[in-house]
């Protein structure tokens, strides 16, 4: 009796866990339940046709087609549905002539020959696309096309040997391909649609923020304390950069799908998405410069006792500037990509970096430094290098600003008086 | 006359091109000529069943499924195909037993009732079953699965809407699809089998011996120059650890198929695939330094002229001897992975490193450092955590050897003789 009690508790907080992660994971994105509506109202749509009787004699069996269509390349964002659809329609059209045209030579062979040639080119095109799929331009971009290719030739080709009518046969399979694919794409753009190329425009200047905050915190968090500093390993701020280490494939996912969506928004149809990506690779190699910094100072949090306690201030201090700054700077970044506007901030706090790390070079070299400035003097050095990779994304963004002609935030810039 | 010949010339050089690529393709791993040779028999071998008219009679249409199958299922590692294929066939059995049970219920609802019912339960199973690929372990192991169970209920539910030997279609498509399934099992396991699971061993020890010629290369190449260094930014070192920032997402990859595995080879069924994703992250975090290192000694190349040459070349000796050392600690885990030995040397290379930074503190500690020194401080400050990093990877290689059982390089090393 106490068993099927302690099991049934089991199951009540197993279901109660399980509630709460799903509860999560929506509130989290609420575009989540969104899809998960909208790929259920788009399979509900497509199946209307078997149950219309004038538009099942149209179709027939065939209707099938379009429900597989539907499940199989319902995506979460546009870009992703568009992809798959356009794939999936220029993959079925051309593998499909193609066997039929396999067909009409096989047949030209006789009863016993028609099997064996029909074999014979299903395996050599069936290799051949496969082979193809490691050519990284295709697996990019038509990966799914290529399948979806193996697939209608094999299957017309092979069932070419069957059945009579090929041709309607092809056509009615075409058509209801055409009304699966319709029905995604109208779900997915009109009905509260995910654009890959907002999500990526999104992640790039929130990452960019997340690389701000660290600065931030090495500035109020670390140089600003006057002592130790306690409880290093517990700051916030040492873990913020993380989600940036291995940003790379969500950035490169995004930026593949993006290429095939339409204008929208404040996005042109040529959005320059390509430098997004670039803006993101400077920025994981911020984040592995912020990585070398947070394990050196987590390895040794203490300062050191000094011998020259004036020049160990001022050291810190400079730090403290130099870091605060870069913050300002990747902060301002982050949000005139936001805005779509031109940085001008940046393009004056760089400069400011660059006096800052003079200062600090001066600093190093008017006295002799003994170990304990050494300490800091390593993390000064690191810190420049965040200083230059900064400076580097202040670069790409304002090329990025360039390209993708991003507005100036003040109008009143561009006037200049004459004297 | 003269455009036709450019571009008749433009044509040719881009299939040369492309045959070069595609040569190249296939030279790197020859397993994917193979592999494309597999994907095409299979689906050659599963066509027999059109073909063969006693066969054909017994499956009727549903044949056509079993060529769908292949194409969708086939993968390049064994892993791959495997959970694939079993994902399919238990989506298809629970799909469509739950599609029968749908079609039972709404049956009860009569004539007008049934379609609506049907559409109703289509939307809600859908809608769930989307919703439930946001789960991350779901997505991780079963993203295919729940495509196919979608595709199989809605296929099921709706065309009982208009096929009346429901069961019998039922039958007859799932035991197309085992049939499909199991020629794809067979090809990818009995000709020529990539397996996943071998890919991330190998992956994770060429990983770490990339990560021993960087520092090799710092060791021979950097600190073993006399005066200053040239062309530092052509150094092959330089790049050799680049590959390993980004092994992230392929590890993920190759460890989530490993697990599907049947054991192989060295490796048993249960192998501790899990630990090798630690080790890689290890790697990756060791490489994140690297990065910082090595852009320090690209910005400042230079070794400025030093007031203490004595104490210059001292830390500039210590140095290059860490890195060595580190470097040959991290050749000696790639190859006791490689082999599958437990690693004894790593752990006498370890101390002799803990030894050697000792040596430096001293060597820093002992004069009063001026500017120039400060620079080659910076660079024994970041080997130092590089040698930290090497250390934590060697203990996570230690885990592998003791969960993995690898075998004693020497079993004279157990014996011990008593004084």
């Amino acid at each position: 009796m106490d068993l099927v009690v302690e099991s049934r508790e089991k199951t009540r907080t197993m279901v109660i866990e399980l509630s709460k992660k799903v509860k999560k994971i929506g509130e989290d994105d609420p575009r989540r339940v969104a899809h998960s509506f909208k790929a259920g109202l788009a399979l509900t749509l497509v199946s209307v046709f078997y149950y219309v009787t004038p538009l099942f004699d149209g179709f027939g069996v065939s209707s099938m087609w379009a429900v597989l269509t539907v499940v199989v390349i319902m995506e979460y964002t546009v870009g992703g549905t568009l992809s798959k659809g356009l794939n999936r329609a220029v993959a079925t059209l051309v593998g499909g002539s193609l066997g039929v045209a396999a067909h009409q030579i096989a047949v030209l062979c006789g009863e016993k020959g028609e099997p064996i040639l029909l074999g014979l080119f299903v395996f050599i095109l069936a290799a051949a696309a496969t082979f193809s799929r490691f050519i990284p331009e295709i697996k990019a971009r038509y990966d799914y096309g290529v399948t979806i290719f193996i697939l209608t030739f094999s299957l017309v080709a092979v069932s070419s040997y069957r059945v009579d009518e090929l041709l309607q046969l092809a056509l009615q399979r075409v058509s209801t391909i055409v009304v699966g694919v319709a029905t995604c794409l109208c779900t997915s753009i009109f009905v509260f649609p995910v654009w890959a190329g907002e999500d990526l425009h999104k992640l790039v200047a929130a990452d960019l923020e997340k690389l701000a905050n660290f600065l931030e915190g090495l500035s109020t968090e670390y140089f600003a304390e006057k002592g130790e500093v306690e409880n290093l390993e517990t700051k916030s701020f040492l873990q913020v950069y993380i989600s940036v280490l291995n940003s790379k494939p969500t950035e490169d996912s995004l930026m593949s799908l993006a290429r095939w969506e339409p204008g929208h928004g404040r996005f042109w149809f040529r959005h320059p998405w390509k430098q997004y990506l670039r803006i993101g690779a400077l920025s994981r190699q911020c984040a592995f410069s912020m990585d070398a910094l947070a394990t050196y100072i987590t390895t040794y949090p203490k300062f050191k006792p000094s011998s020259d306690p004036d020049l160990h201030l001022k050291i810190r201090k400079t730090c403290q500037e130099m870091s605060s700054e870069s913050a300002k700077a990747l902060k301002e970044l982050s949000s005139s990509i936001r805005a779509m506007t031109v940085p001008s901030l940046a393009s004056r706090d760089a400069s400011t970096v660059v006096a800052t790390v003079r200062k600090l070079e001066d600093v190093l070299s008017e006295g002799k430094a003994t170990s304990d400035v050494l300490h800091l003097a390593t993390i000064a050095s690191l810190l420049t290098q965040l200083d230059v990779r900064a400076r580097e994304i202040a670069g790409s963004v304002e090329e990025l600003a360039r390209l993708a002609h991003f507005k100036r935030f003040d109008p009143m810039h561009e006037v200049r008086v004459k004297p």
